[in-house]
C-alpha cells in the first residue's frame, strides 16, 4: 500500500482508527479556530490575549492550509476537487488570513479585514462534512423540498400582504414606525415568527385586529415547516431499518 | 388549429414550453408591480423616482389589462370568467389604475386613491394560480378542514375567556391598559400566539397565574393547526405516489 | 307523540330540523350573550347604550331560565340533570342576573356585581355541548390523556427549577426584578413559553447561559403538547373510515 | 419474610400498598421541601414564619436522612447504591442541611449558604424515580437521540453564526448592544428561540434582513426536536399494546 493511498484511507475514511481520529482533529481544529474568532471580537483585550490570538491564528491557518494542500494531493482530479462545494469551503477558509497578510491590513483596512475574518464563519460547514448524522437529515429535507418551497413562497406573500395591510392601518397613526411597507415588512417579520421584540406593535383597533387574522393563518403557514421536517425525521429511521 | 386554440394552450395550459413561459412571465410581471407599490410608500422620493414609478405603473396596467382582455376572449363562456375568483381579481387589479386616472386623484383624492392602490394586493393571489405545488396543499387543508373549524371556534373562545379574566384581575390595577374586555383582548391575540410585544402584560398575582394557567391550555390549542398541515401534507405524498 | 317527547327530539336531540335549529338558536343566543357582556365593560357608555344592554340582559337571562326550566321538566331524572356538569353551568349561568336583582347592587356591592357577571363566562362552555365536532377533539385528547400529565409535571418542574436557576444568578443584580423564586417563577412562565413580554430577563452572564440551557430543554418540553395533539387527531380521522 | 425483604418491597417495589403509599409520601415530602425553599427567599418573612421554616427544614432534613439511611441498608451492594446516580442524588440532597449546621453559616457564610441550599433542586429528578409514566418518555427520547444530538449541534452552530452576522451588522451603529460576539449571541438565543424579550434588537436595515434569512432557516432547527418527541411518543403507545 502505496503512501498516498494509506493518506487516502486517513483523510476520506472513516473506517479505520486514524481516519476517525483525523475527522475529530480537524472538528476540534475547526470549534477552536471559531473560539478564537469569538474571543477576538470582545473589546479592550490585553496585550497577551492578543498576542496570543495572533499565534493560534498563525497555527490554525498553517494546519488548515496543510490540509488543503494534502486533500488537493489525494484527489484523482484536481479540479474536481478545487471547485467542488468543499473544496471552495476549505479555500474561503484560508484566504482572510493571507489577503491580511499581504495586504497589510494592520493600521489602514482593519475593518475590512474584520469582514474578511467573518468569512471563517464558512468553516462551521465543514462540520457537516465531518458527520455522518447529517445525511440523514438532508435526506428528510430533499425528500419534503417541494414544500418547503411552497411555504416559503407563502411566507413571502404572507409577509408582504401583512406588511402591506399593517402600513395601511398603522402609517397615519404612527407615520415615524410605520413609514413605509419595507419598513412594515421588518414588523411583519418579527410578528409571524412570533419573536415580538416590542420596538414596533400595532396601536389601531384595525391594525389589531388585522394582527389576529394575519396571525391566524400565519403561525400555521411559518410553523409548518418545523413539523414537516420532524415528520420527514421521523420517518426516516424506519425505512432504514430494513 | 386556430389562432384562438394555440393562444388557450398557452394562456391556460401548461403542457407546453411556450405556455409554461407565459406563466413565469404573469409570475414575474406581478412580482415586479408588487416590487414598484413596495417602493411607492418609501416617503421622500425623488423626481426620478417617481417618473419612474409612473411609468412602471403605466406598462404594468397595460400588460394586465391586454391579459384581463385575452382571457375574456378565450373564455367559452364570459360571464362565467367574468364572475369567477381569479376574473374578479384580475378585474380588481387593474381597477384602482383607471379610476385614478379617470377621477383625477393627484391632488384632492390622493389618501383614498392610496387606499384603492392597496386593493392590488390580491394580484398575489394569481401566484397560486400559475403553481401547480399549491394543489397540494389545498388537498391537505381541505382534509383537515374540520380540526381547523373547531380549533378556530376553540382560539375564539380561549380569547375571549382569556381576555374577560383578565379584565378581571388587572382591570383594578391597570385600568388605563386593561380598559374593557374588548381592549384586554389585544393581550389576549398577542400572549396566545406568544408573540408577545411587551406592550400590555399583567402585574397582579393573580392576572399572572390566570396567564400562566390560559397559556398551559392555550399553547396547545393555538399551535395544534400548524402541527395538522404538517402532518396531513407528509401524508399526502404518500398516497400519490400509488 | 306526547308534548313531552316531541319536546325531547327538539331540545336534546340533532336528527330533525326542529332540534338543529333550536341548538343554532341557543349558540346565537349565548354569543349574543357575551358580545353585551364584553361590550358592557367599555367604560363611559351613553345612557341609550345601558338601558339597550339592561334589555338584553332581561331577555337573555328570561330566554336561559326558560331553557333551564324546560331541560329540568324533560329530565327523567331531575336529580341528575341538576347535579350534572351542564346543569350546574346552566344554572350558574342564570344565577348572576337574580342576586343582582334580589340584593339591590345597583349602588353598593357594584363591583362584587360585575364579579358575579364574570361567571357567565360559564355559558361559553355550552358551546361544546353543541358542536358534535369537539368529541373527536375530546377521544383525541383522552388518547394520549397520560403524555399531558407527564409533561405538565416536567412544566411545573422546569418551571421552579427555570425560576431557582435564575434567582441564584439574576437576584443579586437585579434584587427588585427577581426579587423572591416566586416571582421568578413569572419570569420562567413568560420564557419557557417564548411568550417574552420583555417586562423581566437576565442581565448577568450566568443568568443568560442558563437562560439558553433551559430553553434548549425547555422549548421541547412545553412545544410537545401540541404535537401530541395534532398527531392524536391525524390519527382519529382515519379510524373512523372504516 | 424477614424484616429486610418485607422493607426491600416497601421501598424499592410498586406492587404493593404499602409500596405505592411509601412512593406517594415521598412524592408529597419533595413538594413540600420544594414549597418551603421557595417560600423562603421572600424578602421580609416574619419571625414566626421562619422559625416554622427551620422546623420544616429540620423534620424534611431527618426523613430524607432517615430514607437515605434505609436504602443504604437495603443494597445489596452498598458502594453500588452509593455511587449510583439516585444514590449521589439522595446525598446532596441531605448535604446543604448539614453543611451549613456544622459550619456555622447563620452569620458570616449565609450568601454561600443560599448557594448550597439551592443544589436541593436536585430533589426534584427524585420524582422522575417516582413515576412509571417517564420511563415511556425515556424510551421516546433515546429513540431520537441521534437526530436531538444533530439538532443540538446545528442550534449551536446557527447561534454561532447568527452572532457573528448580526455583530458584522449591528456592531457600528450600536456598539454597547452588540459589542462583541458573545454579547451578541444572547441576541441570538433570544430570536431564535422567538422569546424576543425586546432587550437587543437590530436597527440597520442589513441585519433586518440577516435577522429575517436567520430566522427563515433557524425557526425549522429550533423547533423540531419538540416534533420529533411528539412523533416518537405518538409512536410508542401503539407499539405497547401488541
Amino acid at each position: 500500500m502505496s503512501v498516498k493511498a494509506r493518506l487516502r484511507t486517513i483523510v476520506n475514511g472513516t473506517d479505520t482508527r486514524a481516519g476517525r481520529a483525523f475527522d475529530w482533529a480537524i472538528i476540534v481544529l475547526i470549534c477552536y479556530a471559531i473560539a478564537t474568532l469569538t474571543y477576538e471580537t470582545v473589546p479592550a483585550l490585553s496585550e497577551n490575549a492578543r498576542q496570543f490570538l495572533w499565534i493560534s491564528e498563525v497555527v490554525i491557518t498553517a494546519l488548515f492550509t496543510l490540509e488543503y494542500g494534502v486533500r488537493c494531493y489525494l484527489a484523482e482530479r484536481k479540479r474536481d476537487y478545487l471547485f467542488s462545494f468543499y473544496g471552495i469551503i476549505d479555500f474561503v477558509a484560508v484566504l482572510p488570513f493571507y489577503l491580511a497578510l499581504f495586504l497589510g491590513t494592520e493600521v489602514v483596512v482593519l475593518r475590512a479585514f474584520r469582514a474578511f475574518r467573518l468569512l471563517r464563519i464558512f468553516q462551521l460547514l465543514k462540520l457537516f462534512r465531518y458527520t455522518r448524522a447529517s445525511e440523514r437529515l438532508l435526506s428528510a429535507l430533499s425528500e419534503c423540498k417541494e414544500e418547503f418551497i411552497l411555504f416559503f413562497f407563502m411566507t413571502l406573500i404572507l409577509l408582504f400582504i401583512s406588511a402591506a395591510g399593517i402600513y395601511y392601518f398603522e402609517h397615519p397613526v404612527q407615520p415615524a414606525v410605520f413609514s413605509s411597507i419595507p419598513h412594515s415588512l421588518w414588523w411583519a417579520v418579527v410578528t409571524l415568527t412570533t419573536v415580538g421584540y416590542g420596538d414596533v406593535y400595532p396601536i389601531t383597533l384595525g391594525g389589531r385586529i388585522f394582527t389576529f387574522i394575519i396571525l391566524l393563518i400565519g403561525l400555521g403557514v411559518v410553523a409548518a415547516p418545523a413539523g414537516l421536517i420532524a415528520s420527514a425525521l421521523s420517518r426516516i429511521p424506519e425505512t432504514e431499518d430494513d
